[in-house]
């Protein structure tokens, strides 16, 4: 594109987005457009995420986490919010073997290693590793069908992404089962071991890792995900030779759990101080690289929310809290207890709103409710129509605040575009690189609008 | 976000898109939906642009603009198209010195060389350079107030981005008038040199190049970008010495003008054949890089939509062409000799599609007609929601289809998601690793609707 094409193009898009900046008199409009001129212009969330970033990889129960509880705090207290506090979790401790290895084993021929990554919790192998024919499946129903004929043997799960689905969250729901349950499935059945195909929309050699949710009646048997071009390289080989054998060798292995923390940040309501608004996103991140979209992006976004606020001089009438939840990615640990504390306390969460889909280009806001509810939730979309982010539909909030869900408390997660986001989820490339500036910065945007006017309305 | 989080968002979602699949018995809401999982599954637009991106940078006048000319041909002829043909233009020819560099000369310090390209239809500077005093200037207006102190400097036009525009067309648009009218403005009162800040949003050392508009009347000077880092160093230096000078070498040249073409592939309609939908891209690229978003994108999501359409048996009633144009960056040459023939063989197109926005993430499409008729297509929304590429708003088409608005069609560009575009626009950055394959595949799809309802309904 040239100059006189951006002409062509900026003047009418000027005429249909940015000078609806000057029509309204509606106080709200004109609050929501004062937002998002800060977010881009005098934003902090990007120099907060490379920050967080720096502090490296996150993973429940490591030293990275532990430094990241400490920044976040230190962060918050230097925006000056009224009141920022720890709250101790107990999480579990899993740790990632240095060697850990996969191959593909041929009667004279050289091992091929496949590029491949050990699950969260996964036990080790066998200190000299385990080597078994493969049985490659596409479902859990299978293995249950095909019952103790996959005893002795590596369980593979190849089911890819289902393509045909727009969002790629649905792609990611449709196969993840294989990744989360796969293993004790197998398990029960007496295989040895299991191999995972990533979890991404791509074809490349890059793994992507996760947790497994481990029976705890049934043996734990080591699991590793393996990068989608060697799940295509060793479904290729099985069909010429069945008998094909693998070995897996890790000495990732699970520890006690240690004491570790949500991290909570608090600006007091000056009318309704007892009403929470939350916005948060969790600290926790994989170990493969920075968490720079799940979720360095969901908690630099729900820190800048309060700090955009304060920042042009807000005072809300409700207490406003960004909650930086630890092991999301770990059972969800963090997430309960924030959500048994405020129970204990009688804390009346009114909203909660989570970042937790990665750092991308705003689309709007999913809300865990009724339909009619989430009509009347609609009637706000015009609020975000100057960044496009006024889609608003009835979804899920996030894992961390899914806890207060019994409490009455109305749930909403934010949606980004998704169509990037498992290229790199729980990958070595979810690098701080892969995010974009004014992308991170409209989404902490839309974030801090919703939160602005559930503040000033009230909730539905 | 791990698995638990990924149900909690999915099912609604599917519940709230996916779902919409199988509702409506609206034919056009199935064929709408059956296009999008076409693309999705079946999209050949990826693996297009991968072979386009491989033929090299697509300069106009270049050898790989004609690699690109005998590719773009073969692959419509490999999609069994009616009628595939190539239209002469003759194209302006300009070539980048090998050695071109400009750097910051201090008495007794090292020369600081910053990142920089020559721009488009410079000349370059004599055999041994020139050196000059540099003044920083931030408009046009500031260079005419100043009239002729700059005589005999290079003038600095350091005027950044407004930041605070959401839409990063609009950032752009309100620059670039910099780096296309800024030599002219500063060669009239006697300037030997000019230096413009690259037009992106990004703080980085990449430098970002495009076409000068030289007026032939004043000394056409020689003039560079150079990436935004070094363009706030040169401006801090000028601070603290403001007598600093700056050489300039650069052995960049224009030569003959040569034989380009457009690349043409064409659809016949059943019903009425002499009714034409165009869709199209442009084919040439800058030099810097492959040019994978400005204009690959466009040009393989232009024979996507014919493909697509063919590919599922669809018999249009209207004539659908793709359009390759050649030399949109170096003065919309294509498109004002395609607008011309199309004239003079009394052809009717009713309407015209450009993607030039990058392959991004789809928002919509912006329709170059009065608010009425946009109105009418905005009855359209619905079919596009199913991708989140229902924004229909009043905006320009490009610079290719430009020219056929004195003709009476109806002209409309192709929207994506703007916030990644100026990252990469004219830079060595516009690589295929870049694009992600179902955004590009996405942007096909919405183009592929549009097409298809105005071949089904005509135009409004």
């Amino acid at each position: 594109m040239n100059k006189l094409s951006s002409l062509l193009l900026v003047l009418p898009i000027l005429f249909a987005t940015e000078s609806s900046f000057s029509q309204s008199p509606d106080p709200q409009m004109i609050m929501a457009k004062t937002i998002i001129k800060q977010a881009l212009v005098n934003g902090k969330s990007y120099d907060d995420l490379g920050e967080l970033c720096a502090q490296g990889p996150r993973l429940t129960g490591s030293a990275g986490a532990d430094k990241a509880v400490t920044w976040g705090k230190a962060k918050m207290e230097s925006y000056g919010f009224d009141r920022v506090f720890l709250q101790p979790v107990t999480v579990p401790k899993w740790v990632r073997g240095k060697n850990d290895q996969v191959s593909i084993v041929e009667k004279g021929k050289k091992p091929v290693s496949l590029s491949m990554c050990s699950l969260g919790l996964s036990p080790g192998t066998p200190k000299d590793g385990l080597s078994a024919e493969v049985i490659e499946v596409h479902s859990l129903k299978e293995v249950d069908s095909l019952g103790f004929r996959v005893k002795g043997k590596i369980v593979f799960y190849n089911r890819a992404f289902d393509e045909s689905l727009v969002n790629t969250m649905a792609c990611y729901g449709g196969a993840a089962d294989q990744r989360s349950s796969g293993p004790s499935v197998a398990g029960k059945y007496g295989a040895v071991g299991v191999l995972v195909r990533s979890m991404t929309n791509r074809l490349d050699d890059v793994p992507h890792t996760g947790m497994v949710h481990y029976i705890d009646s049934i043996p734990k048997i080591p699991a590793a995900a393996i990068s989608t071009i060697a799940a295509e390289l060793l479904s290729q080989k099985l069909k010429t030779n069945p008998k094909l054998t693998v070995s897996m060798k890790m000495d990732c292995r699970n520890e006690a759990p240690v004491v570790s923390h949500n991290v909570i940040g608090e600006i007091k309501g000056s009318e309704f101080p007892d009403e929470i608004i939350l916005v948060g996103g969790h600290l926790d991140s994989w170990d493969l690289a920075q968490g720079a979209h799940d979720d360095g992006a969901g908690v630099v976004q729900s820190i800048e929310v309060l700090r955009l606020l304060k920042s042009l001089g807000y005072q809300p009438k409700r207490t406003l809290r960004a909650v930086l939840f630890m092991s999301e990615e770990v059972g969800g640990i963090g997430g309960k207890e924030y959500a048994r504390q405020a129970e204990l306390n009688h804390e009346n969460h009114i909203a909660a709103n989570e970042s937790d889909r990665g750092g991308f280009t705003p689309r709007g806001h999913s809300i865990e409710l009724s339909d009619s509810l989430v009509e009347k939730y609609k009637t706000w979309k015009k609020y975000f129509e100057p960044i496009y982010a006024d889609m608003i539909i009835r979804g899920g909030g996030g894992v961390d605040i899914s806890f207060l869900g019994k409490l009455g408390t109305h749930m909403m997660g934010y949606v980004p575009d998704s169509q990037r986001y498992f290229d790199v989820h729980h990958a070595s490339t979810d690098t701080f690189e892969s995010v974009n500036k004014r992308e991170l910065q409209l989404g902490a945007a839309a974030m801090t609008i919703m939160t602005y006017l559930i503040d000033q309305n009230g909730r539905f």
